[in-house]
């Protein structure tokens, strides 16, 4: 039983303490807040305990103790704190604890081994410090992982559309613009060989939407394509969906509703793929859609198997099966 | 046991068929659907029997029948088609086949008794075909009801900040503009009217945003104010909810966020009133948000047992209870 | 002629400048800029002298000088330096070099007499500081000036559909969402009462449109109103436009459109009624759109005018004259 | 002299009708109008003559005649009727009436020689049916038209990044959400492909905003590129302008305010290619913003001189100093 602790309660870290209370080789020992907002009563809502990372910021009555208690507690800390805290934390709490810990995508590379279940498994193995790849970089190693091992791939130009702000953000804009960012290649690419190595360009836009992200994807490949035996080798992967637009699934706004319909929080963990896309002999050209909030949450609890020595298929099996990932039909 | 069927399974039959599933007293027999869309997947990973409106265009191998196979197997109908359709669908089916019938907001107010279940209960007890007000007027229903019952109202104005489409639309605007819809007083007040006799009058805006109506609610009350007091009046009804904004309750996009933790659908069936309103000695100035997809919901299950002869109080108790309304914190 | 300096090249001082340039009676020394971005090629177009408020910052040459030496050079600056800029400029440079200013109305009050050309320009004739209410609080106080005078007023309500960002801003939201900002009552009546003095009560709702304010306007009379005498009081007054939806003036869209087509920039520097709004005995129930980026600019010319003892009738024809307002027709 | 008409008042039609009055071989006779909207306002104060295109709808006392009575007053119409219409128009008026016309890319391309006065020219000469490819085609034909001549062009990939509604256009949507428009490969190549011919692959969204298009554009090419010998290259053609993102050009909405403080209509005629961007030695990654509802009129007026047999660059000079192309600096 490998006890959790999360520090973070935000989109991400409520996601994956659901998730590790869904595992039976896991128990969540508690979740870290930082204020006093309504993450608390999400909190209470599911019985989950509540630690606090400021006493004085927080008040006295609703923590059942500091982070460094909950630290104390735990075999692995899987750290969701916004940008550039999860840093911190290591060097304030993790690594003089001894605690191992898994951190978000949004930290820098160097934070530890980068990780996604599908590509690079292994190389996190029994490693203290472990990186899941950001949401991007995840939809990306999932479906270039498939396509490389399936077909072998020579070059891929990916367009990044981006949602800009996250369905809880009244801040961020734009309201009515289009903003290349950045102007050039984008940091998707480099990032994405820190876990997989194809050969790979990327480019990225913020959009005015809230739901998802979009990608443009054009990948040359090495053999020859089979369409219908691309469509199974996608089929097969119980982390890719194919969505069919007869259905309804004409936009990212569909795929977000019906998944408020299947799942708690409307939550996407899979890669989303529009069906009805063109392939040549050796092209594709396709469009797939990424629940930014939801996609890394597999990923996460995968990586904390891969830091007590699990096993890859294993524990993708496992997380499949607890988190109803394989079940859902789109096509 | 009340077998209830639903006709039209699009955004508010699905959550009105998720509800009747709920009640001890009614069974849901099936729901009907028009097209071989992503809401067949959601009825049958729900277990739903599905019937068909049209036999030709729906295909032969998914229907356990049609809409008039469904009709002979119940006792009411809640028609939940789009607008203008529940009047065809009263005069083509439920009035030759004798079986009563719900109809939502968006039909006209001639096609039944105008029904929310605070403000006149007893007008539908026994009545054969009820409609329930839309969203907005459910909303504002709700709140002028217990505003009247305990200070009473000499004046109403309200601009209703309406969402311009559904969070599933993709095709419907305005993008970039804020739109007078009318120019002049809007149908709302003479709406409520069917259902509550208020002095009120009402304007109307769409704005480019999915999740919420927004009402900003000017009252003129009758009787002196006193805040606390009227915060305890609005605490003591479960279908209101007071948000604090201190808890992160800023905007609507908040309240959605909040209520995909904590309900399916992150459907938010209660009024949401920002806390931090302001009074005089006799007037009211606040802002609720409505959930325009859901907040109708616990009124047709309501309406179904006004229908039956049920007793008003103990219903919304019952409608309560099952579906956790009066279990939200936001506050 | 009156020698003017524009501290400020943004959203409002680059329509200041343009107007200033207009008037017989006054002369443009020169703009400051901050920053060497896309507003120097602007002015440069223009024939604008630049000056900078920071020589460092904006590098050696294409400046004529700094802000110091554009003061020495004016009989009047007018100040349209972003929020709370306006008072640090007052202090740094103003007063010590005894020019007087005119500052816009993100300052706060006490900065200065409030001005609004209609309402009471009279009361900053000969004074040194002025501050030019708001574009929302100019727009109220034209509309309620003009009812004020013909009708009596008993009280407005008015609640204010603010556009999150302007045209040129891409960081802000929010991009689906409504906020109301604040909840209770919102500053602008206060505001209001710096110039005009009417009961009034308002609130205030940001969403996600970049265009123009909104203004739902509820007004009480003294006197029985004339609708068409109403439509006629304002025809006549020419800072008010009354937009015909029957030509296509259907939202906030639409004005915009027909703005670009007639003045640079798209500027509507009147308040835009929709006609075919609501009146009974004595209510007024309409809606007035604001271009929130130009409203200011005659009451700034005005603002002049006044400091140096103008007449207030002559300096608004003036303005309206040379600004082409009173031209438009949009019904 | 040629004596033009303009069928079709919109959009497209106000743009090309301010544009052929600039020209000095051009006469603009009168425009047609469908409808009695506040486009009627725009052409009287530009002082142009209205024709109607029906008599019934538009009423009797605006109008100088029928669409009829404009055309035999023409040596050449050029047609920005709605999609479609163009077809109609055509059939019904302009062959049997022996008028050469000119018609926009919404047309089918098998209404005339598709037409972009740098790739195509010459095609378009002397002949009576010419389509001026759409917006997007356009400013796609004009940069790889250039970097085909300079380098060679061995293979193109361009996402485009659509806006979803014009300015003025306030029932389209997405609100929240992108639309891949359509799925798999879009319809822009084989478009392109009737003016230049190279090798390329298009993909496309509609993603909420109004401003411009937004192109994503992957180039491999034949020859070794040299960064500034590239920049050196746009930068003398002055339909391609260098946006500086230093000078404050981040996203299209700096791009657009910048337009309307230069031009009336905010028009950016011009491709803008955002400077920053990425080559490596035979691949370009670039990003360019269009402005939909401008970008084609310069096209428009040198098809013209084209129908009547005249010379390409005499014509592009024309046209580009009446314009003011060439003379906008936004880097």
């Amino acid at each position: 039983m490998i006890r959790v602790g999360i520090v973070g309660y935000g989109t991400i870290g409520r996601r994956v303490a659901d998730a590790v209370g869904l595992q039976k080789d896991m128990k969540l020992v508690g979740v870290t807040k930082n204020s006093l907002d309504y993450g608390v009563q999400i909190a209470k809502q599911r019985g989950h305990k509540l630690f606090c990372m400021d006493k004085e910021r927080f008040g006295s009555t609703e923590s059942e103790g500091t982070v460094k208690d909950l630290i104390e507690a735990v075999d692995i800390v899987v750290d969701c704190a916004p940008k550039g805290k999860g840093r911190e934390n290591k060097d304030t709490y993790y690594v003089p604890a001894k605690v191992p810990a898994i951190y978000q995508g949004s930290e820098k590379s160097d934070i530890g081994v980068s990780f996604n279940a599908h590509s690079n498994f292994n190389q996190a193995q029994n490693q203290r410090h472990v990186r899941v790849v950001s949401c991007n970089t995840t939809g990306l190693a999932r479906l270039l992982h498939l396509v490389n091992d399936g077909l072998g791939i020579r070059r891929v130009k990916v367009a990044l559309i981006r949602r800009a702000a996250d369905p809880k953000e009244y801040k961020k804009g734009p309201i009515d613009a289009i903003v290349p960012d950045p102007i050039g290649l984008s940091h998707h690419a480099p990032d994405l060989k820190t876990v997989l190595d194809v050969p790979i360009n990327t480019t990225a836009y913020k959009v005015p939407t809230t739901l998802m992200h979009v990608h443009d994807v054009f990948i040359e490949t090495i053999n020859a394509i089979d369409h219908e035996e691309l469509l199974e080798l996608m089929d097969a992967e119980p982390r890719i969906l194919l969505a069919d637009p007869r259905l309804g699934f004409k936009s990212t706004a569909q795929i977000m509703d019906f998944g408020r319909d299947i799942r708690i929080r409307g939550d996407i963990f899979e890669n989303v793929i529009f069906k009805g896309f063109t392939t040549t002999s050796r092209e594709i050209y396709l469009t797939q859609a990424i629940h930014q909030e939801s996609i890394v949450v597999p990923d996460n609890i995968d990586a904390i198997r891969a830091v007590f020595g699990g096993d890859r298929d294993e524990s993708i099996l496992k997380t499949n099966k607890t988190l109803g990932i394989g079940k859902l039909i789109m096509s």
